[in-house]
């Protein structure tokens, strides 16, 4: 699909290929118009086009099949976006699946997704949630402490069964990303330390349990990172600790889990990621350390969310109020904001905006994005330009699959959006829109 | 109910005279056992004393009695803590009620909530809104700007009623509050600001207006503000703005709507406010005001939210992991966290933390207190002493009844804690605990 040549401010602002603009000037994702959505489905309203998503996924298994040792496959962490929908898609193209919780299991099984194909993690696994992810024959926990791996060795005995198990290790590294999703310093709830000499114990310890079969280790540096340095980093850590485990307990790896996946860009200055290239570093950087050492080749694993889901959504609001302070700033406000996307609130995350009604106008207006609630903090974007707006735009927030319905809120009691899948351009209603009702039901008098 | 004496470090650390502790050592609240809370409902949970919010209910009503012009009455923010349990104990203790959306209206009045008490705030109603609101009677609107005028306009029209209403200026004043809960400064998305001429204009206009009544004038200038001095250069404002409508207009508010209430403790190093006295600060510099200018009475309201639940409200989680990293710090992981309650992760809001299990021991263990959230920013408190938890302890959360329930999410998809109401000590379930079928109700496959 051509893309109109409107002038150069709008086109900066165009993040991705799938979106083109319409005669009228309506902005189009995989050739659907948002204004004919956004009439059908209402506003706010997520868009999320399938194509994407497999387009993502498949940039992970063909990196995979082609740099990887036999076996490796990248696990979808669900926790970027999770509800039924997703996972059919993500099966479909052969991901595994990374769950969280009971809850992330719950919606993952009743979507039909295979139990053994599920990697159970989680700082904190209540017992009610090993007994659930026993019961329901998950392939693979990730042991995160102590505590965890006496709970679960007790409830895997007495189901007389054996348990497949990854232990999550923290190697020591700071990836220069944001502290809230930093997860990879040796002061960190996740995991235990390599540095510390928990690593080994937690091992040594697993490996006198009668119902555990460590199958290898899982550590996660971090989210939102540009390039494939920092798992070279983990990689050499992973490695060198390995080869100590094989010598002190007679154990090597079958699985090696380097977490999460890549950033994806959300303005036009964030750098773009090539995952191909960068999994190929990866993997060369991963057989010189094997030879190095000498260990056999395990299974490598990632676990992307954001690199799948993030740049195939978009949020659609409605524009209300447009108000200008004279010798301050404008703003635009949309009928969400926080609730439906809390980045903002919670890291100052940046977003690319787009007045999806007015694509052909010159985008002049400097604002400030505010969302609908009775909070100043309450802001998707500042000081951006759009073409000015009137009561009625539509407004379209790009990038926004991951990290949005998932820690979507009620409140201000603002129902939770609908989600719409593209498919080929297809719309089909995934998750209906919150009503009063659903807000009040758990609700007593 | 006779405190134990029991340390120096654990006295320090209970807030109110609501809370003490029982014989075996457990927290008790309202003279409840929160163990037993804890295994009859479940953790986490959300514990509100009916009887604080009574009394806190009470601070506001008798002071706007003895203080303020006849008609004054203070409105609870449902912001705050929007649930059909909260609003028969409002209604009955004679407060009106700040809305903010149709979910907010929606839930007071399907509670039997009185239409003709609710003041419709928001900085963008939408279209559907303001038609809600206009069919379900709300007694008045709180006009936010020129675009919501004109939709009010049409639509009360339209019905062939009219319509009270408050205007909602900015007052120009930074109360020296958190820049996201502080809303009156001039460069605001809320309301008209007086320092433009924004103000004057919208009244002006909404004068010309034939179906809507303006009853006075709305102003907010922040949440959590510990004395009345604000208040006072808030009301200064007012006043002199109100002596320039009745020139230019013939305009003199028969209300004037000061907005949000006093702050809370949430540690024991902060202040603590006599709301009874502070009312009266503000009442007396109110009196002197109008003799100034030569104005009437108008009725006085304030929008108490947090002052009214805060302090009412605790959260019960059950200890995880307890995580020493030497040469570090240790974490003790609970079953709940930033989805629960995100105001650590949105603002690192501090917090009065207790081991619930272990009142008689010595609070010497200095942990941080992490979420179960697969996020590194998910925290409750950090550096905080504790008697040191083991894997099951009850870990209890002081000050969470506003801001919590209200703002939780479902991220990791865990589902939403129950909430129990005491009164004279005797639990009820007020709001079911969410289920993992409800989590996926909505999503189709």
């Amino acid at each position: 699909m051509p893309l109109p040549v409107i002038g150069r401010i709008m086109e900066k602002t165009m993040l991705y290929d799938n979106l083109t603009v319409s005669p009228r000037g309506h902005l189009l994702m995989d050739g659907a118009d948002t204004s004919e959505l956004a009439k059908e489905f209402g506003t706010p309203l997520y868009v999320l086009s399938e194509n994407r998503i497999r387009e993502n996924c498949r940039k992970y298994t063909e990196a995979f099949r082609k740099y990887f040792p036999e076996g490796s496959v990248p696990a979808y962490a669900g926790k970027a976006l999770c509800f039924r929908g997703i996972y059919p898609i993500i099966e479909s193209e052969g991901l595994y699946a990374d769950v969280v919780s009971a809850g992330e299991i719950y919606t993952a099984l009743s979507a039909g997704f295979p139990a053994e194909k599920l990697f159970f993690h989680g700082s904190n696994k209540t017992d009610e949630e090993i007994r659930f992810g026993l019961d329901r024959h998950v392939g693979t926990f990730v042991v995160d402490n102590f505590s965890e791996l006496r709970a679960l060795e007790r409830e895997a005995a007495s189901r007389g069964i054996t348990q497949d198990v990854l232990l999550r290790v923290t190697v020591g590294l700071d990836p220069h990303t944001l502290d809230a999703i930093n997860t990879g310093k040796v002061d960190s709830q996740f995991g235990t330390p390599i540095e510390t000499g928990a690593a080994m114990e937690i091992l040594l310890q697993t490996l006198q349990m009668k119902h555990l079969r460590v199958l290898g280790f899982h550590s996660h540096i971090g989210s939102q990172i540009f390039d494939f340095k920092p798992f070279c980093d983990q990689i050499d850590i992973l490695l060198d600790f390995s080869a100590k485990t094989r010598e002190k307990a007679g154990f090597t790896p079958q699985v090696l889990n380097l977490g999460g996946g890549f950033a994806v860009p959300y303005v036009e200055s964030d750098p773009k990621v090539d995952i191909g290239e960068n999994i190929a570093g990866i993997a060369a950087h991963l057989q010189a350390g094997l030879e190095k050492y000498g260990l056999p080749a395990p299974r490598i694993m990632m676990e992307p969310g954001r690199s799948i889901v993030a740049d195939a959504g978009l949020t659609l609001y409605t524009a209300g109020g447009v108000k200008t302070i004279e010798g301050y700033r404008s703003y635009v406000t949309v009928d969400g904001g926080m609730t439906d996307n809390p980045r903002y609130a919670l890291y100052k995350s940046s977003y690319t905006v787009l007045n999806a009604s007015r694509m052909n106008e010159r985008s002049d207006f400097m604002c400030t994005l505010a969302g609908r609630c009775c909070e100043s903090g309450d802001r998707i974007a500042e000081n951006i330009l759009l073409p000015k707006p009137e009561r009625g735009d539509l407004i379209a927030v790009l990038t926004t699959g991951a990290y949005n319905y998932s820690m979507a809120s009620n409140y201000n009691r603002i129902p939770r959006p609908a989600l719409v899948i593209l498919k080929d351009g297809k719309p089909r209603l995934s998750v209906k829109r919150e009503t009063f009702e659903d807000l009040v039901k758990r609700e007593m008098l």
